[in-house]
């Protein structure tokens, strides 16, 4: 069994990327800069926004806070955006969610112009990526992708069972998974992904057990903890946990514990290759982002 | 053994759809109205542009035929996109495919408005889906779920298997039978379908006859004359079968009869239901248009 080490394949990523954007400095030319837009004083996103912007300045990308107040109206934000679609200084923006309550969030990841949407979350870059054409992915899917390819697990013709149907990570990574490799896809290191059988299976699935067993490849982003159990999983299968919940542990100095979708302990030992939680998909998904940014001001 | 007798279904729907549009008129509103444009002179497109005005006419839509010299530009087709995108007359239009070989079809398709892609073909209407929002569906998968669901055939919890990963068929039939059933989602009539497992399974599938036996429900789409056979089928399984391939046939009248992707005489005896070929998903395509036109028209 390999542990598929996601803070070490991240790391690798941020010297890669700093040291291309030293490249693009000694050649003249400008940082890559992305928008960070922050509505209102939620503790745990200010906690994200901090990490981003750490992470951005680790590599060279210049990263500018857009910090909101949490009355401003949906008009307003949506005028914000507008002023960062046309701001030619910005390549990329995020949107960090969640947004106060009487804001619909889906109006305003809409208003991003997809070439400038480095979370991948607007509905043209989702179906760009489902046609097959260039597009920006988002984060997590970006990155499970990319912890696939550094450790050359291959998926075509492998079947793949994706455990969630959610918009930011069960159904992009189902597509993309599944695609035809576009090996001239921008951002696609090392081997081409792809090509891959992909069931997506969800809290109305009736024989989870049996299809999860058998998968080639399993990802489950269902939010279940411990969901994925040792009788689920075929010997020699690659287990992708993308699942991260705080469970009451009383053993814990935090009172609580990080637990992932996966029975760790027993499904493990039956594994080819396993993420951990932490340290595995986790780490891929702010590494995602900051490629994003880059590919957006290549213009790829 | 049922048929599914797409060519009663839609002969149904069109009555109801013309039922609609005089309710319209007697309300004293303008009839919805389509744009079809034709670049050149494919015999085959201009078939099929003849059937789609036919059959606006017979349930009182508007057709409005733009045809256009083969030897137009790509600069100035986008002209004519915009045109109708702006022209607050035409509820919807669409491009006949394909396009002459100096004009890229996506960045025709992807430059339509989505609130009046009617072919539910550009990268936002496909985001849209994708995402569980109000979109207008291409035409194929609209008529397959309107096809299981006038039969009242079930998808929650159940096994589609759906073979081939075309950007109009295989893919947004996937993601549309995956979903939560939308139940405000516009134009969806009868029973609302989703919530099914979905498996999609292409030409790099390796055990394509294990997969589709576990299957309740098959979508053959592959293009592939009599892929599907009796083995790959279990006892009490639905087949619905998109392919029609010109198969040589040197007693048919014509030289040539038109084939599926099911080996039809031997797969039907062991299914609950099936679609024959001709006259199961084809004449739900059209009517799928007509339906997309009134949704756009409502602004639903």
């Amino acid at each position: 069994m390999i542990l598929l080490d996601g803070k070490k394949i991240a790391a690798d990523i941020r010297a890669e990327l700093k040291s291309e954007v030293e490249g693009l400095l000694s050649a003249g030319k400008r940082a890559p800069r992305l928008g960070i837009v922050i509505v209102g004083h939620n503790p745990a996103s200010e906690t994200y926004v901090a990490n981003k912007m750490k992470a951005c300045a680790e590599v060279g990308i210049e990263a500018r806070k857009i910090a909101l107040d949490e009355t401003i109206t949906e008009q307003e934000l949506l005028g914000q955006i507008d002023i960062l679609n046309h701001d030619a200084s910005v390549d990329g923006f995020i949107v960090q969610l969640p947004l106060p309550a009487h804001i619909t969030e889906q109006h305003i990841l809409s208003a991003i112009d997809y070439r400038k949407d480095v979370d991948g979350l607007t509905p043209e870059n989702v179906g760009r990526t489902v046609q097959g054409q260039p597009s920006i992915v988002s984060a997590t899917p970006r990155g499970i992708r990319e912890l696939l390819a550094r450790y050359n697990i291959a998926t075509e013709g492998r079947h793949v069972v994706v455990v969630g149907r959610s918009n930011i990570v069960g159904k992009p990574v189902a597509m993309l998974l599944m695609q035809r490799p576009y090996l001239s896809l921008p951002g696609l290191s090392s081997s081409a992904l792809g090509d891959a059988t992909v069931t997506i299976c969800h809290s109305k699935t009736c024989n989870l057990g049996d299809i999860c067993r058998t998968a080639d490849i399993i990802i489950v982003a269902a939010g279940c903890p411990g969901l994925l159990t040792a009788d689920m999983v075929r010997d020699g299968a690659t287990v992708i946990d993308v699942g991260i919940t705080r469970v009451e542990d009383p053993t814990a100095p935090k009172g609580y514990r990080l637990s992932g979708d996966v029975d760790f302990e027993h499904v493990a030992p039956k594994c080819a290759y396993i993420t951990p939680v932490p340290g595995g998909v986790g780490p891929m998904t702010i590494v995602s982002l900051l490629q994003n940014t880059l590919q957006a001001y290549k213009h790829e």
